[in-house]
């Protein structure tokens, strides 16, 4: 292929044109959309579409003549490959540092000179952050433009999937209550109005999902609260009436989407209204009137949602065993084939366990693209199998599976690493290692109210000992029945929130990893529940929590290397799986249960 | 007494008069003076005069009709007493809130009025924070009044201790290497001048010392450094002829203290002055002249002195067995005392134990004030006998000693806990819990360059594990014959400094702990050399570090409860003791030699 005319450098051609058009020096393309969620509904892919990159993360900045992509350690191989022929730079950032672009920005671009990033997709905090640094460097920053717009002439439309209720008994709080339990909140701030964008906020606020967004269970939405009255901003047509007249029963009118802007614009004189810098983008920030206060805050649901009431962790527990019976019987099945000689190829792993997910009870979808990793593939934390690139599964080596359903109960995340064929020595040593980790964290108590990332350090050690180490955070937060990422807290060094105190009910996943580019990769994940602590003496210190763990599916004993494993890590496993093989039991028969049986079995 | 008419309740009169007199409604006093530093000359102890609280960190406010001490859990039992019948509130904040007092202000004062606090001993950055948090509450701060100047007649002159040259061989590195290493790394900030007011900093650059505060072997003095260069404000007559002829020789002149800020208002326009916002006073930035451009960034020599030399180290280790001796001698002259029924007090600890470092070769002076806490007093981190209060050492308890020295080849901190008659057993699960922190912390490698902080909770976790926790830091810096306190790196959640990255050659202390207040305190702390992990395979995943434990002192065994260690855990002790026996007994003879064998026997 000619390079020259490869579409990303057309498209980056017609990008430049409209830059010289504008008389601006760079144009900024972060991966984000107007509800800075993680997963973009294509309207808002511009940045793939500019890039030819797909990784979830990353920021495209592009300049007359030089084009860089940043993305951390997770990206850097895929990146390599995908940014390739592009004339694209990848610029390689540790994991956390959302800055490095603004630092080459204000170093490749003129004092005087102009950046452009469209506003309706910028972070209110991000452009804060931006503007000082690019202030600095002489730069200014225009936020009204959307370059892509001309250079995109199929761009998508906007996604106009159907909203329905997610009911009780799953939906365990009522629409009503939480709407209170946020005016309490709003009022504390001294807040009339509050704005919300995010939409697992808004999801959790209403008690409705979607499908706007692949994995996601949420719609594209904008929601205004005020004292005694709210409005959701919502697609045309994508309410029945049934839903809309339940949302009127509970005070909540509905308007639609492209009229959130100006409801903001409308606000009274005098009222005060409740931001989340970090959850508005900056074009709503710039709709209010001068005469309305702004307090900034994180939103009050983003704390509320974190912390599952008692009523969800039960519906999340019967979920796990629901999904972990789905695990064994994919297993069982699969570990069959393979002695069999069948032909399997990580493709297979997407298929099976996606059809056994989708016979469960509650099951609406996965909860990310299934990560099947085969050899030198699982080294890459972000890997994908496409029909067009995959491995077979054959020879001696790990197999690294991160999975994960949407339920009405819950949503799971789970990784696992299988034998296939005689693992060597070094994997073992790795896979040991791993679990170490994975067990070290899951023992841990903590003080409530400890920030989460300072526990990260707690998984590594067992790593770091051996002089390994991972460039990925050791825990996200995890929705019910939403996100399977979810703030504020996270066990990352990269901390993307101050507000990450460790509360009771919240759900976070432990999974440290250890990847050999090339060879093969380890990654041992569980979702944990923030518990009280079951001490003696609970109360001269403060109150302390500790990890329930929640995910069931065994955890193969065949890659460990047994001298590693001190005998209270050897005591943690054997528990964990008499637990998993207790729960799991009466959901399973025939071989699955045969192969539950097997791969529970004390050390 | 009549409290009405007790000094505290006369000072603070006479400084609400001058709030009165100067239409301020708050006055600020932090613990801080014109160096920022943390032991402060007696002229600056205008919180202590004002307050009657003699804790080394805290601050005061105080209004027309409320007074508030702001101090962190480990002054709290201190304050309450210090503070009875001043009509001062102790406002009790987590450990590492340096902002307490802002919000209190804030929701205290009225919009509109003015609050003071005197820029002169103000730090830059904190100065901005507290200048935007007042500002949002609509509070104006007045930074140029020295309220406490008219309300306080016999306050102390500047220190005149003489400032002598610290010298080869301990003395490792040359000035003249020092000020090259210092231009190079202005040169890179593309700064063309750089001021240094903390008084460590300055005694680094300079292989200077003095006696003008205490504890630290610093002299007060300002350092402007230019490209071809430097000029040292210090007190008329401090220097001998002889130091300021070798001054001379590297291009240092001398000016007087007085003159440092004149000298930083006639800075040429066009210049650029490099200075760290939080080791410079908002008085002395205020005074840089328009034309000249500010670069804030960590002071170079801040980040240098942490990272000890390998010769600078090499006299460490030969320190530590000198400390270690006199230790030695002293625990076996106390224990005999003891044990022939001697009556002994906390006080004839400091007296006995200095009395033994004052022996040793190259002692200068203790590195802070000893804390020798017997049963209960053992309870309060910051805890000091004195001749009015403290206590018999007799009965069943625990005895805790954190002590140190000022020596020319190294600085010296280190916590020993040791059983009077017999520890109950619940006295000996608190020791053993905190030794398990001393040691996984002692054991832990990691990635070079990973945070400080982050490294907090691998030594908590073994007393969490217990429901146990400590409200201090697990461990600061340490100087080369310099501040026991010393930046940037600290093993702290507070995260006092964003530039904490772990880099060999810095000295840090380990000192978990379990306090139980009106019974006793646990405390183990040894002093560690960050050196490169002894790895197998070291390069695949990059650089890591362990630490090289240096203090030299046995660990007391009567007081573990064996069963709570597991074998590493013994092992690592008693390898430890082995190196503490082997190091020392050259260095010892009789009965301290006899008490060294028995004190390091293997578990």
């Amino acid at each position: 292929m000619d390079t020259r005319t490869s579409p990303i450098r057309l498209r980056l051609a017609r990008v430049r044109e409209a830059l010289a058009r504008h008389g601006v020096s760079a144009l900024l393309v972060p991966s984000s959309d107007p509800h800075l969620s993680e997963y973009l509904p294509g309207r808002w892919q511009g940045r793939e579409w500019l890039s030819g990159f797909t990784g979830s993360m990353g920021t495209l900045v592009v300049t007359a003549d030089e084009a860089a992509l940043f993305a951390d350690s997770r990206y850097w191989v895929q990146a390599e490959a995908e940014l390739a022929g592009s004339g694209i730079a990848l610029e390689k950032i540790p994991t956390g540092n959302a800055t490095a672009h603004v630092d080459w920005l204000a170093s490749h671009v003129r004092a005087g000179s102009t950046v452009a990033v469209d506003g309706a997709v910028l972070g209110l905090a991000a452009a804060q952050t931006l503007r000082a640094a690019l202030d600095k460097a002489g730069v200014t920053l225009r936020t009204d433009l959307d370059l892509l717009a001309d250079a995109w002439p199929d761009r998508p439309a906007l996604p106009a999937a159907a909203v329905y209720e997610h009911r009780a008994p799953q939906a365990a709080v009522k629409r009503a209550d939480k709407l209170a339990q946020l005016r309490a909140a709003m009022r504390e701030r001294g807040a009339t109005h509050h704005f919300v964008s995010t939409v697992d906020d808004i999801a959790w606020i209403t008690n409705l999902r979607g499908a706007d967004v692949d994995y996601n269970p949420v719609f594209l939405a904008h929601l205004l609260v005020a004292a005694d009255a709210a409005t959701l901003f919502v697609g045309a047509g994508k309410l029945t009436a049934d839903v809309v007249a339940a949302l009127a029963a509970d005070g909540v009118a509905v308007d639609d989407y492209a009229r959130a802007a100006a409801a903001l614009a409308a606000l009274p004189a005098g009222a005060t209204l409740l931001v989340d810098p970090k959850r508005i983008t900056l074009a709503f920030r710039d709709r209010v009137p001068e005469g309305v206060t702004v307090v900034e805050a994180i939103n009050p649901s983003t704390l509320a949602k974190s912390r599952k009431t008692d009523a969800e962790a039960a519906f999340v527990r019967e979920t796990m065993a629901i999904d972990g019976a789905a695990m064994c019987r994919f297993y069982a099945r699969f570990e069959a084939a393979l002695a069999r000689g069948e032909r399997l190829t990580e493709l297979t792993v997407d298929e099976w366990l996606g059809a056994e997910r989708a016979k469960q009870p509650g099951f609406v979808g996965l909860s990310f693209p299934t990560i099947a990793g085969f050899g030198a593939n699982g080294a890459m934390p972000h890997y994908r199998a496409t029909p067009a690139s995959h491995a077979a599964i054959e020879g001696d080596s790990l197999l690294l599976i991160d999975s994960g359903g949407q339920y009405l109960g819950g949503t799971t995340d789970i990784t696992r690493v299988w034998p296939v064929g005689t693992p060597s020595a070094a994997m073992r040593h790795d896979y040991t290692r791993v679990l170490k980790g994975t067990i070290a964290l899951s023992r841990t108590r903590f003080p409530r109210g400890w920030p989460a990332p300072a526990l990260d350090a707690v998984a590594r050690a067992p790593l770091w000992a051996a002089g390994m180490d991972y460039g990925h955070g050791t825990g996200h937060g995890v929705g019910y029945f939403l996100n399977v990422h979810e703030g504020p807290q996270s066990i990352s060094r990269a901390m993307p929130e101050p507000t990450t105190a460790m509360q009771p009910g919240m759900i976070t996943s432990i999974e440290p990893g250890v990847y050999r580019p090339g060879r093969w990769g380890v990654r041992i994940e569980n979702l944990v529940l923030n518990v009280p602590a079951s001490l003696a003496a609970p109360e001269e210190f403060g109150e302390f929590l500790e990890f329930e763990t929640l995910t069931l599916c065994p955890i193969d004993t065949r890659c460990i290397e047994r001298a590693l494993l001190d005998a209270a890590e050897v005591a943690w496993l054997d528990r964990y799986h008499a637990t998993v093989r207790e729960r799991l039991a009466p959901r399973v028969d025939g071989d699955a249960l045969a192969w539950l049986d097997a791969r529970t079995r004390p050390l």
